[in-house]
This record gives C-alpha cells, structure tokens and sequence, in this order.
C-alpha cells in the first residue's frame, strides 16, 4: 500500500473504553503506516485520558472525534465493520479478513476512501453500527475463544492489510489487472471504474426515501424504524457509485414532491 | 493448520515485564487456538501477577516457566526469533514474517517441533537470544514507529500462522507436495523429510565443539565467548537433523577422547 493509500483509510473506534485500548490501537497504526484515526461517540473521560497519555503517538492527538458513527463514515465509500461471526447472524457480505486486502485496494485505487471499523470493547458493534457497513470482516479465530482483545484486533486487520496490499499503480485503471478478486455479479456492472457513493450521500438518500414511504402510505409508523434499518443494508449492497446515487436522489426528491401535492 | 500442528507449536516470552501484556499474549494465542506457552527467565512478581490475574486462560495457568531460553528450547527443532531490523545486524537468515507460514508449517508437517520466541518489552530479543534461532522473523512495521507492543506482536504472528497454514496430509510426505517453497539450496539435502535436530542436541553438540576447541589449542581463552556464539550460530545455519547431529556427537567425543590423551 502506497503513502497516498494508507492516507485514504480511516480507523473507527466506537465508543472505546479503556484508555489503554485506544493506545494500543493508535500505536498499531503507526506500526502500520496509518495516521487517520476517529472516535466515534467517544466516553468523555477516558479519551480525555487516552489522548493525553505520556508518549501518546501525534496520530491520537490530532485524532477526529464525531457525535456518531454515521457522521465518522460521511466521507468514506468503502466501509468494513469487524466483528465475529459467532454470537450474529449477519445481513451483509462477510469476508474472511485474509480476503479483505483486494477490496480494499481496489476501492483505495479507483480514488475512493475506506473506513475499518471497530466496536466497543465489550460487545463489539451492534447491528445498528453494521448497517452502516458494506462488510463485515471476520478474523479467523478459535470458536473456544473468539472474542479479540480491541487493540489486538486493530493490530491484526492492519497488519494484513498493509502486509497483502503491494504498490499499485496509478488510480483509474491498473488496479484491476494487477489484484485477482472475487469474482460476482455485481463487479460487472459498468459504474465500477469510479469509487463507490459517499456514505453521507447514501444517508441522505436513504432519509429521502424513507419520506417518501411515509409520503406514500406504505407502511405503519410501528415499521418505521425496522425499514430504515432494511434501507441502509440494501443500499450498501447495491454496488452504487455517486452518479447512480444523484439520479436516484433526483428520482425521490420529484415523487416526494408529487406525492406532497396530493 | 491442524490441532495436532498447532499443538507443536510453543510461544516463549523471554523476561516479559508487564503483566498485561503477559495477560494479551496468553489471550491472543487462546484467540488463534495455541496452547503451549512458556516463559523464560520471567521476573517472579510480573509473572505472579499476571498468572493470577482475573480471567487468566487455562493457557496461563498452565504455562511453562524456564530458568533460560536454552532451556525453553530443548525440544523445538524449528525456531524464529522475532524482532525488527532498524536497530540490527542479523546473523541469521531472516524471513519476512508473511513468508513464515510455509516454513513452519513444512516442520510441523515432518513431526518437528517450533517456537516463535518474543523478546521483553523494552530492547527485544538480544544478540545471545537470537543465536538460539534458525531465523529472525521480521513483522514488516513502519520506519518510523518500527517497535510493536508486545501482546499486538504475538497477536499478529500467530494470526498470520493460523490463518496462512491451511490443513495439511499426515506427516512424513504430504506437506512437501501440497505446499509451495522458496527455493534454497540447503532444502536439496537428503536428512530433509526428518524434522531438524533438537535444540538440546545442537547445544550439546556445540557444547563438544567448544571442548574440543580448547583441548586442541585451537584458540585463545580471551576468544571462547565469541566462539561459543559463532557455533551456535553456525550449527543453527546447518540443515542438521538428529542422524547427523549423532554422528558429529561421535566423532568429537572420540576426537576429544584422543587429544586428552596427549
């Protein structure tokens, strides 16, 4: 992974706890080659303490802290929340976390920005925070004691990606010859050459058409919240790029607006 | 890698200091599904602490404890220290820790036994630890913050181990076909479908050498430390197996037998 890639991937802590778990993770990163670090909805008093620990790497200091997962993602296309498989069913695509590098550099070479995110320490990301991903990477461990140790877990995804990921050429067109992939349907589809849509982008064109089904009658209140949930899932599924999320924006923004005229 | 490999698989800490990373150690290789720890040299109270603390793994409790390295080493017939190269000259084959797994996995898969061996937290592995060492298995960090923490080292290479080794035919001759190899002239030698010699054998060996060195005048006292090094080093170089080491046993015990005779 080139200076330019690894500058275009984002470590995520969600709502982290131990200060010592947030060193260890910032201290992977620069083992690693990694500077962006954000923390997502952070316990107040212990990032305090994390950050201001003796030695602290300068990553930690200048690390992002957001409000909430959501607006740590905006700016990323590509989004791999980690976990185990063992106590969840999942609802999106999982990869083995040896299979995560390709993806990861085909995304990080056709310009977009990528996120790996990491949940708190004692129950991991809930399945909330997984709608906002488009995978879950699984690291292979024993099923006796599959939990991983937060700062461990940071050490190892970054280990593999930045050990599998070779130096690619320019964006735009090498990547896909130079990295065997897995092959499904969905690479097929032409908008593939550019990134994918921007997390933000695909919020807000899920809120559009979450107003629309309430516009359109088409589903009680009491589903509300379940069909947000479903909506973000499929839109991470979708292998939608920004110009297919414009249009589609465009397309709600006129049936709302219809729908409100009635 | 399979149950009965990953059984021959020691992790040793040499003189860890921190009982946390003790504790991150034990709890990486119950994650990646290895049992045998052993500790050597470790300071008695960092080593009570740690085994006594709450939620240690069996694995913990169970742990070696060795007076040396040489002792923690007496039956391994493969081992790879770890380190980084910023600060070092090796003095002996290194291998890029993503090149490991196959080496391993050959030794294991011939009925050999490994270690992967961690120096304490503060300076790492020292030149006298690493002439105990077939390799030096470098994690490839950044320049600029090249030094991991110790729990996240282990964590890594045993994650890398565990999942590059896939599962292997029973030992003797399937491990040679199934996995690919970097060529080296040394794995042309015949004595290669045996494990390698144990490291108590080798020490015994060089043990001979030294004597028979000194018997025959061969160098200055001032000089019997660092030829002491030199041949552990050497012998470690050699791809000897216990056949061999037998053999050589013989002729310097009769050879050391004739120059006491003058």
């Amino acid at each position: 992974m080139n200076q330019d890639q690894s500058d275009r991937l984002d470590v995520v802590l969600v709502s982290p706890r131990n200060p010592l778990n947030i060193g260890a993770a910032a201290r992977a990163m620069a083992n690693f080659g990694f500077a962006h670090l954000t923390v997502a909805s952070p316990y107040a008093p212990h990032w305090r303490e994390a950050r201001s620990a003796v030695g602290a790497p300068d990553l930690l200091q200048n690390a992002r802290e957001t409000e909430s997962l959501a607006e740590a993602l905006t700016h990323c296309t590509l989004i791999a929340g980690t976990g185990t498989l063992t106590y969840r069913k999942p609802e999106q695509r999982v990869v083995a976390l040896p299979a995560l590098a390709p993806l990861v550099q085909r995304e990080l070479a056709r310009g977009g920005r990528a996120a790996l995110v990491f949940g708190p320490e004692k129950h991991g990301l809930t399945r909330e925070d997984l709608s906002y991903c488009h995978l879950l990477v699984e690291i292979p461990t024993d099923v006796r004691q599959p939990s991983m140790n937060l700062g461990q877990a940071v050490a190892v995804c970054l280990y593999e990606l930045s050990s599998r990921i070779g130096p690619t050429e320019a964006p735009g067109n090498a990547g896909h010859a130079s990295v065997p992939l897995p092959t499904e349907a969905t690479e097929r589809a032409p908008a593939l050459r550019t990134p994918h849509a921007l997390s933000a982008t695909l919020d807000r064109l899920a809120e559009l058409i979450e107003q629309t089904m309430v516009a359109a009658g088409y589903s009680p209140a009491a589903m509300q919240t379940a069909n947000r949930h479903d909506l973000r899932l499929l839109l991470r599924r979708l292998p939608l790029a920004e110009p297919d999320t414009r249009r589609l924006l465009g397309l709600f923004r006129r049936i709302l607006w219809r729908l409100r005229q009635f």
